[in-house]
């Protein structure tokens, strides 16, 4: 390990969850990890320290122009009680991509990698052993220094925190409802669609909104030029079944570049299923559909890892897939994933890494 | 005033500026603005309370998903030592509009009227008297809620902070010289252009830093659907002057609506100088540059109010407008709308109003 990481121990630890249901987001851990970017200094003073409020000027440039961005991912308990991560070197190499989109300096992803397993092992008790519960890892970078000019910030701070989750589905995945927006736009070549960052999830509010008060549970996304090309479904990538092929919008630019897409990706080749990654539009899906050919369509991420979709609603249109079943590549290639994340299968992709 | 209004001072009072040499954005007055939002309970609390840092959980949404708003205007001392501000009611409008694309509550627009000019007269001595110098006031709303939930907040802080800033120009405006880009985008109809949100800032850094490295003050954002139209430069709005006319792009959705090219086309019509708003490419700017028809080229904004244009460089050709001279239209709408925000020329507009 680092010899510079210093450890603040919190002494007021916080209860842990009992029970499986622990709401999305909301319970944090005890600690926390930081470090600290100066210009002509980088980035500096790693420390472990009690999971509590920050301290920032009300210029700080984080609440004014945006400057930050985040991952997500997850600590998963094993059966014979290790700790796993799915390739979390995925996750900091892709912090590093959006962070140059931002203009955010590079962190050094090796030694972050080693930051994050002391933290986990600090908080290893944090990880629940409940059926289908995890620690969710969000590791994020903002811009601290107090300047209202519309440039760069000299300042920023590392942060990764941890809050214990419970299943994204209660008794097993099930297929979702999604909506075909044709108004907003997530995102746009030359934009920041493909980075993960703050202003690209607000954004999707309304018609998040707008989905769920016609009772659907999340938003397809068309592309920001023409808005006929598929990009992504709420904020996870979209895979479709047609006709026996497995297909996915290519990475435009304006896609996330999805870590549990590129896992499904590899398992896909490894099992023979031809799967392509290229343009889709609705129309092409809709077609698919009217001639009996749209077998299977899924959303691929990190909280749900596979979300089958039941139902696309397009421009008053439906779209009903396998009648609202959950298909049966979309059931393997759950039980697959996550059964390589939580220890339950081989895994010879050598993605899971011990903490 | 709203009785409800508390005031708590700041007992440590910090050193004005001595010179009008004062960087922007980086000084802050005594006191600040705040008031906090809570579902079910609507905005509460409002007061005026010492500048000093916020205290904010790591998991607060302003941190993950960029839910925010902001406004920017300024307060001038007259010569007579009254304090004026330019259309304050245009920006509490903007603020609500902005607010609506993000899913952020509306704020009572004449209640927090009131509330600025409370805060104005409690820090009056802090609007600076040197020439060109103002005080510089950003409104601005964050999403407090500690939750990674990708969904709307349930608790708000609006803030107001207060910032004197030196001229713009130091001796007067002068011409700048813009990079036209092409690679990256600001905004595509649908998504957040329209609005004054943090992340539609931070996704302009890269354009920014290879326009000043090749020798550019600024940037012409060109829309993200063709990459022809053209938007906007940097955070100000552009006008031409062509053959006599005088042509803006039409808000299209993702152009900010600007208060400074709002008040233009206000003085341009009462001088019967024929204007127009509609789309207008990069190729028709260029090729009235060829046939000597493109006279002037401005950019505005509450920063520099007018920023003729002398330069801009468009995939390998120049377009240099009037010899990189200020054009007479540029300078004499300066000099009315200065005049007007400064109390020299008289505001037949009615346009400032008087704290």
């Amino acid at each position: 390990m680092n010899k510079s990481l210093t450890f603040i121990e919190n002494n007021h630890k916080k209860e842990k969850p009992k029970t499986k249901e622990i709401p999305f987001g909301r319970t944090f851990t005890d600690h926390m990890f930081l470090m600290d970017y100066e210009e002509g200094k980088g980035w500096h003073e790693p420390r472990i320290a009690p999971y509590e409020p920050l301290t920032l000027d009300p210029a700080a440039m984080i609440f004014h122009y945006g400057q930050t961005v985040f991952e997500g991912l997850k600590a998963y308990r094993t059966d014979d009680d290790r700790i796993l991560l799915f390739r979390p070197e995925k996750n900091f190499e892709r912090l590093n991509q959006s962070s140059d989109r931002l203009s955010i300096p590079p962190i050094d992803e090796d030694e972050v990698m080693g930051y994050l397993k002391e933290l986990l092992k600090v908080e290893k008790d944090w990880v629940p052993s409940f059926e289908g519960t995890s620690l969710y890892i969000r590791p994020f970078i903002i811009a601290t220094e107090p300047n209202l000019a519309v440039s760069p910030s000299k300042r920023y701070t590392f942060m990764i925190i941890l809050s214990p989750v419970g299943p994204y589905f209660s008794g097993g995945i099930h297929p979702v409802t999604i909506n075909v927006e044709e108004k907003f736009t997530r995102a746009v070549k030359g934009g920041t669609g493909m980075a993960k960052t703050a202003g690209n999830y607000s954004s999707g509010y309304q018609a998040q909104a707008k989905a769920s008060q016609t009772g659907n549970n999340d938003v397809l996304w068309l592309d920001g030029i023409e808005k006929r090309y598929i990009e992504e479904v709420g904020s996870m990538n979209i895979f479709f079944k047609i006709d026996g092929e497995v297909v996915t919008p290519a990475l435009s630019g304006s896609i996330l570049r999805g870590i549990t897409r590129t896992s499904i990706l590899e398992v896909l080749n490894e099992w023979d299923i031809p799967v392509t990654e290229r343009r889709i539009t609705i129309e092409e899906v809709y077609q698919a559909y009217e001639d009996g050919k749209l077998e299977e369509a899924f959303g691929t991420g990190t909280a749900a890892v596979i979300s089958p979709v039941g139902t696309f609603n397009w421009n008053g249109k439906q779209i009903v897939i396998n009648n609202h079943d959950i298909g049966p590549l979309s059931q393997k290639l759950y039980d697959t994933i996550t059964g390589i994340q939580r220890g339950r299968k081989e895994d010879t992709y050598n993605w899971t890494v011990e903490v």
